[in-house]
């Protein structure tokens, strides 16, 4: 088993290793005293490792209730965040007690912002099933749902207790869902290492990812710890992030996170070419990246629109927007672009 | 104009001022540079101070936008602080924008929760216009709303960047208002003021009450700055709220959370004189400062239905409820007493 420390206000461990959702109590036992747990998952991976969960937090003395929604973005709202909250304090929940939250990244948000305010605050443990659960929603405490007008528009910085990834529950995945994680593990790599760019680049490292998610998190891990609340530094965390929101947004969700930040990523680099940022060519090698792992390069957007999207995204601040660009494969900076200026850089991103 | 410095995670000043209300803008201009701010309060105090604070901040170049609800307890539920967050939304507030909390204890809440978790946390700055939100919910950092099963079930822990009390504001409450906010500061009399108390025990400062809000403020925040997060030594605060809470429980919150609260207070007094913990007979100043003050010194029901609503509040942990009772006036100590043994307390509480 693998462990990576993550030094937040509240420092955790998050485990890696094989086998792990089937002895999650013993794991948790270790730290708690917990007598009760809500598991918070949906129906997806509720039919999957909800039972193993259960029976393991039960062999370890603690009883079990659970809480489920349907899959997808759609539940991450307000409104499943009221069930959750309802369903806690009927179950009698008290702040000796925990949230499990089991599944990608959608159960990890709406578990994290049940734990964070239900009582003001109970502890809470990640199970996370996807890869983009597993070296993204695991570190770094956010924990939102969205609202009418935009993503991620509610929530709350909370760290959880502990985090409990099983490899195992990664070989299941969609392909789909699983190059979602891979456009992130990419970030990590364009954002600061070289060496695991170019493993993850390769393609073929879906039977032993382990080290992968160790690396990953480590790198987050690392960047989160010097900027926990997102004041600055984890901003370098946004690569990709300003052109894969407006891609995401445009396409009202079609395109899934992973896909739009691959592609954004893609326009970055480009962009960054463009405007003498980059100090080599960072869009080829990324451009191979994605292929190898599933992920599309381009989305059928014009400039003028994602640049309107992108200055209706919460991350602006007065008008500069914060963006940031490779400057070799394994370095980025961050570099405010006026908005007047945004179309420009989506345009530079589109050119091949 | 009197400032209590509070030095919680992010340390604030809690102003004490004749006509602060009407220069708010001027005093959030020195630390903020919001260009937005959303005043949330109840339809009742929007009649009466909500143009004065608009004027205030237009004047001091910031645009203002509201959010109004009706007045009472019936308003403190995550329906309407999902509204609250819609409307945030709605109007693209920002994190560099700010909330203006106006109100007692009931905008404070819904406006500080909204605060803690839109965007993941904006600023917010409090305007309390009650005597009890003035000296109570002004320290602390504690927001909440209440859910079916229970009171203040959900919400987070947020400090206001600032808080401006007007003491022309208390001058304009109802009787039966500003004796809720009298029953809390007699507590901090009992907790650790014996000169405070007798201050607030004679009974006739409600026109010059700059002093006792300072005082209260200030205890608070000494108590609060050893505890931010309520693991321990902030439950002295609870003093009387073991009581207080089942008596407003069982009457259905129809005897106000102060009333109760005092009543509470003299229970413990006496229970504190029956089992041996206090030093000196604190039941009858008490008594006698609760009579002045307009509070009253009984409610109607049953030492075994208050044990039993007492027991199935939240602020249980395990088997155990850890209780506030006074030694002196001028010092309280907690003490763990078991479920079992609750009514007896609350049986001594009611003999005279």
């Amino acid at each position: 088993m693998r462990s990576v420390p993550v030094y937040a206000a509240k420092p955790y461990e998050v485990k890696i290793g094989e086998g792990l959702i089937g002895c999650c109590g013993e794991e948790i036992r270790k730290f708690s005293n917990a007598v009760r747990a809500a598991i918070v998952t949906d129906h997806t991976v509720s039919a999957l490792y909800e039972e193993s969960v259960r029976q393991s937090l039960e062999s370890a003395g603690i009883s079990v209730c659970s809480f489920s929604f349907p899959a997808g973005e759609e539940s991450k709202t307000l409104e499943t965040y009221g069930k959750l909250i309802r369903f806690l304090s009927e179950e009698n929940l008290s702040r000796s007690d925990l949230i499990v939250a089991l599944g990608g990244g959608i159960p990890g948000d709406l578990a994290g912002f049940a734990a964070a305010t239900y009582l003001r605050g109970i502890p809470f443990v990640q199970i996370p099933t996807t890869f983009l659960a597993a070296i993204d929603a695991s570190v770094g405490g956010k924990t939102a749902v969205n609202l009418p007008k935009g993503k991620n528009l509610v929530g709350a910085f909370c760290q959880p207790s502990l985090v409990l990834c099983d490899p195992s529950s990664l070989r299941t995945l969609p392909e789909e869902i699983y190059s979602d994680g891979a456009a992130e593990a990419i970030k990590y790599g364009v954002i600061e290492g070289r060496d695991l760019f170019e493993k993850i680049a390769a393609g073929n490292w879906r039977e032993q990812p382990q080290e992968i998610i160790e690396r990953c998190v480590a790198i987050k891990a690392r960047i989160v710890r010097e900027d926990e609340f997102d004041t600055g530094a984890r901003q370098i965390l946004n690569f990709g992030h300003t052109f894969g929101h407006a891609i995401e947004k445009l396409s009202h969700y079609e395109i899934s996170h992973g896909k739009a930040v691959g592609i954004g990523m893609l326009m970055a680099a480009r962009a960054a070419e463009r405007f003498g940022i980059s100090r080599e060519n960072c869009a080829l090698p990324i451009a191979e990246a994605l292929k190898q792992n599933g992920l599309p390069l381009s989305c059928g957007f014009s400039a003028a629109g994602l640049a309107e999207a992108a200055y209706s995204d919460k991350k602006r601040s007065g008008v500069t927007v914060r963006m940031i660009f490779p400057e070799v494969i394994g370095r980025c900076v961050i570099r405010p672009v006026p908005v007047g200026e945004l179309e420009a850089f989506f345009r530079a991103g589109m050119e091949e």
